[in-house]
């Protein structure tokens, strides 16, 4: 394994998942890692330990796929509970979906250009079935599903989510034959899109007729897990008050804490039924 | 904050709020800052002041975005007034909408390439909700609505904010799924359009049936919110009446002047009420 | 202004309007006014005169911007007849229509690719009004009609003025939203056009839904303002015979001497009637 | 006239006719123009004349316009009748139409890429009427008329003439507002064309649906032409086959041989009715 | 003629129809010619001859336009039978139809990528008539119509001559005017088309309706003459069997042995009724 | 035989079929056999051999084309099931089709990209018929089969093979006039497909009603050749669980093993029929 060659003569804590840490950098250049090792190192240096443990790792690899934390940045408290409503719609709804990966990470601190984010660890495998790409899209809607339910309006704040959405219904439509109506082939020529960036118009191989059919198809399993991450919002409005509400306090909850919460009794104190009266429907 | 860097050891009054500062330069690189605070200093040294105020500040500002004033243009009595009532459909449009950004502004001093304008002052804010979208639209469309209440005709002076309007209602439904008909997705390829521009017809992931949707819903949306502007500048003709005389006495309104004006109980005088007179309905 | 600048120590005479020598040079460079002022100097030096005067500037004018006089082009009587007509349904149409610019000059002397031309004075303004873009797109008809009228046969002389009209047309119905049926927006992305040249295919930001709309509203534009136009030629038979078989004489009408004969009685002479007998309609 | 600059001291012969000279090199380079003298005067060598006559200008000009004459290329006897009736079609049908150009000359001798050619004499005009279009139409129509009534067949002869008249119907169409459903407008870019070639697809300014009026139109002037041209051939086999025979003979024509075959009283011998008799109709 | 230069002080036999080369090759350059001259001599001189002779051009010319032979390759029983069925359709077709060039050569030898292939040689014309196009498209099918109707399947050996007989038929339509109910015009932008590659989608210069017809025209053309070609091939079953099955035996027949035996009575030998026994029909 | 040039002077076994050796690496130029025959006695040598033996060349070919074993990667055992009855259902469906090359191995060792592979010997042929393209596209969807009958879900696992059969039906249809439907034409233009990639849409030389028709005749061809596909793993269950169950334990099968197997008589023991009893269907 290549990150044994990075941490060579390296202090790494024993506690450290060396399995789970490659599974998260899948894709690092060997130069990525040397940076993740390296500024893992530094995080541990400033905690005052001379041994990088698994939470200086985590920190490192935040800071290098999603840019530096943006602290100074002051939320203002409405902007603040849209986010925390919109990541715990997210981490809610892939919490409840049977074929997702586990989340490793909530946080409403802005990092980069987002403004919050749930991060998941990447099971190791091979292919990807439909039902998991479904539950991919149903997850990306969990975050405007919640801002609707619970604040009754939409926000540009999905933009990136219903981009990722779209992305992986015309993958499922185009590439991987994953839809009800259309024949079992592929669409759009791959060989061209190398050369002149994807999807555009004049690599089309297909007839107008079929790209009507490709865009209802599309529709349709977007509109499908739209209405399941909505249903899934709604029926557990409760346990996503209390996260976006935990949230709003800690910030960042990691895996065991959010699971923690997840799989903890509810336990319906006042403050939470008013929390949830005061949230708008759409 | 990054301001501060630039003021150090500038005399900048007290009275400057830095905060509005950073706002207005939100976006503003170091040399914009720098530059930016060189121009103020310029102005409050003609104005035989050691001290940088306010005034000065917002001078430079407008000097650096939209260029200079062309006072030189001596504008025609008939032009004065289109000014005047064009730029105060907007302003007037803008305050009596909820989800607009409050106005800093409103001039008909010719500067660079506009006639007049409405300088509005962006609040600090993580994402745009549909409804502020929709208030921005009819706000571009103040001016026009104004134009065509109180003169009956329709000039190019408004193709930018046209453009402007149009630009809005399309991201609306292309990008942020805010539209009622088409399903929750994104329409065309965002990252060939980095590389080849804006909205090109090669870059189309879509459907010509849904080219038409798209028009559709970006119709609705604009005829909706001129609907909407249209009838402000109806129902507020009087307050509107007496902002574009103001503006053709004094050329420019800083906010508290101009919210003043607006709040104040409408005299009724007759001269006004003949201006409303002579106004001719489209 | 500028003007004065390129004019210092230039023995200009005092009969020279400068304002209106302004607007008429509106757009000029420096250079172009140092070219404008030499010209005109060398006009005045073979006039025999010391002094420039205004008619020393106007054919300095006609020279820069449209090309040099093609004396030695010897037009047939047929060519001379048509061109005269053309001309004088421009002219005619101009002076009729309430929101045109003053006529300037009428001539039948071929310059550079015309075998004559109208020049008319821009009046200044700050924007420009549907009323206008329609007389503008009516008098751009008005050498068609006259052809069509006296002649009762259309020629490819009219070739620039259809160029002429369908881009004002064009303009109205996609920049500026001065249609009846599309709603308030634009067509076409600006943006990419500064790239790739105006109107080109895949500039297209919109459905072929619209493409057909936006023709339907060109065509109807079109079609309203050659009737304005025919039927002002029509109506004004005598006048525009007595314009064009005056300009087959002296070959050149300045304003004051284009004015006067519009404004002067008709004295329907015998010849004149005999002219307009002989003239078919289409 | 720069034709007398190239003339300088060349012992050109009295009876040349500088002004059809003028006409027939209108649009020639100077370059050009002393090329013409050149080979003028090589001609007038050959033929032992130290005095260039109108006859070595033309056969410069064939030469230097079409490319050099293929004597060596033998032209089965099907062949020289196939161009012989071909040609004859394009001069009978030009001699008979009231809007065309003076027949020049008539050959069936090979000449660069065509297998013969009947060359006029552009009249010095400055418009060109839709009557002139639809008869240079016609004309052009006239070659495969003949074959098609004298052979009942079509062959690929007519090619570039076909290519020819929808050149001229598509600009009538397109650029001069000549067609009968069409309202007065221009369709295509013209600038656009300049760069990336005429008529290209992404240069359409129009929508399909105007693409598809103007496809109607086209056809419609063609199949109106052609008829005409049909009717012709029809109406004067006697005479098209008396000129198609003598060309046969004698390969070339000029002017006034041309015309006076086509003015003399038909004799009507019996070979030529034989002629008439063996010649199929389509 | 410039095939003598080539040949002088070359031992050519007296027995070669110069006449006949020349045509062979039409449109060979002076480096071509030369190169068929050497390779000539080589055949000559190999075969233990000084003088060149008609042979030794052929062969010359072979290798030349089709590349070497491929003798190495040792084709299956299965594949021979396929091409020499495949070859036999074409020789047959072309000997049937009235409008086809002579048959010079039939081989099964394959050769560059052909597998076999029948070599025409062009009669010297001019013009090519519709009746011509349509006979080189039935032959183009005869290749196929013969595995048709001897195998009951079909092959990808027929992809060139597929692709030749669109080619022609496309020309027919879009070039040359010979369609049914097409006006008489040209389609597609012949100029544009040298820039940029034939028939370009963005060369178009018609619409999508005239795209709809000139494919149903194209399909007409091709099918009508399909079904020429399999009508020819199953009305003269025996003489194309009794061709095939000696081109297995003998592998290449010139023009006198191919003559020869399309000419001779049908012997009707019971091993031949047994190979039409055996063919399937589609 | 260029192959016996770059195995002069090295220790080639007498049991290498050099003919099965040439077939496989039909294509390959010198050097590739050159790397081809260094790889293979690299292989020999690692097995203590000085000889190069079948398995060495067949070795050196894999790693060459497929690219090095990933034997580091250790397959989860769900994985490892869905490669086995992914690459089972490819063998047996192109074990039981009649028009198919023999497999000459089926692994389930990752190499490259690929997560197994079945290896086909191409038989030499010299044109494909219509008959092998729809066993080839059977073939091909034989693993997405096996998957849906097995595991009643779909993966990406079958994306490279829907690209495949789409490639060959559209190819079918376009090239080689094998539909039903459609004339026997060609479609798109093949020679501005070399310059500009393949099946790029303005290489279209068809109209939309075509594009149309060649989207439903591919579909047909796709749909037709799956069914067939999932009959044959549906009538086959037995045997395919047998052939997966063993792929899972010895990994990879040669021709003969994997022959061998489907050969024999099928033992029907218990531990198979739960095999099949928990394999769910579609």
């Amino acid at each position: 394994m290549i990150l044994r060659i990075h941490m060579r003569g390296k202090p790494v804590a024993s506690e450290v998942d060396l399995r789970d840490l490659a599974r998260l950098t899948a894709g690092f250049s060997g130069a990525d890692l040397e940076n993740l090792m390296n500024e893992a190192a530094i995080f541990a240096a400033r905690r005052g330990r001379g041994e990088v443990k698994s939470v200086d790792f985590q920190d490192a690899f935040d800071r290098i796929v999603m840019g530096p934390e943006r602290k100074s940045k002051v939320l203002s408290e409405e902007d603040k509970e849209l986010t925390a409503y919109h990541e715990a719609g997210h981490a809610v709804v892939s919490f409840l979906l049977p074929n997702t990966d586990p989340v490793q990470k909530v946080t409403i601190i802005p990092r980069g250009r987002a403004g919050g984010y749930v991060m998941s660890l990447p099971t190791d495998r091979m292919a990807m079935t439909q039902d998991q790409f479904e539950d991919q899209i149903a997850m990306a809607f969990g975050g405007r599903a919640s801002e609707s339910v619970f604040f009754g309006r939409v926000t540009t704040g999905a933009a990136a989510d219903l981009q990722q959405a779209t992305k992986i219904a015309r993958a499922m439509v185009m590439q991987y034959g994953m839809s009800r109506e259309l024949s079992l082939r592929t669409f759009g020529d791959q060989e061209s899109s190398i050369f002149l960036g994807r999807d555009m118009g004049y690599g089309r191989d297909y007839s107008e007729d079929a790209a009507t059919s490709i865009d209802e198809e599309v529709s349709e399993i977007l509109d499908r897990n739209y209405r399941r991450a909505k249903e899934l919002v709604e029926e557990n409005r409760d346990k996503l008050v209390e996260l976006a509400e935990t949230l709003m306090e800690v910030e960042t909850l990691d895996r065991s804490e959010f699971e923690e919460l997840m799989n903890r009794e509810q336990p319906q104190t006042p403050e939470m039924e008013e929390a949830v009266e005061t949230a708008a429907s759409d």
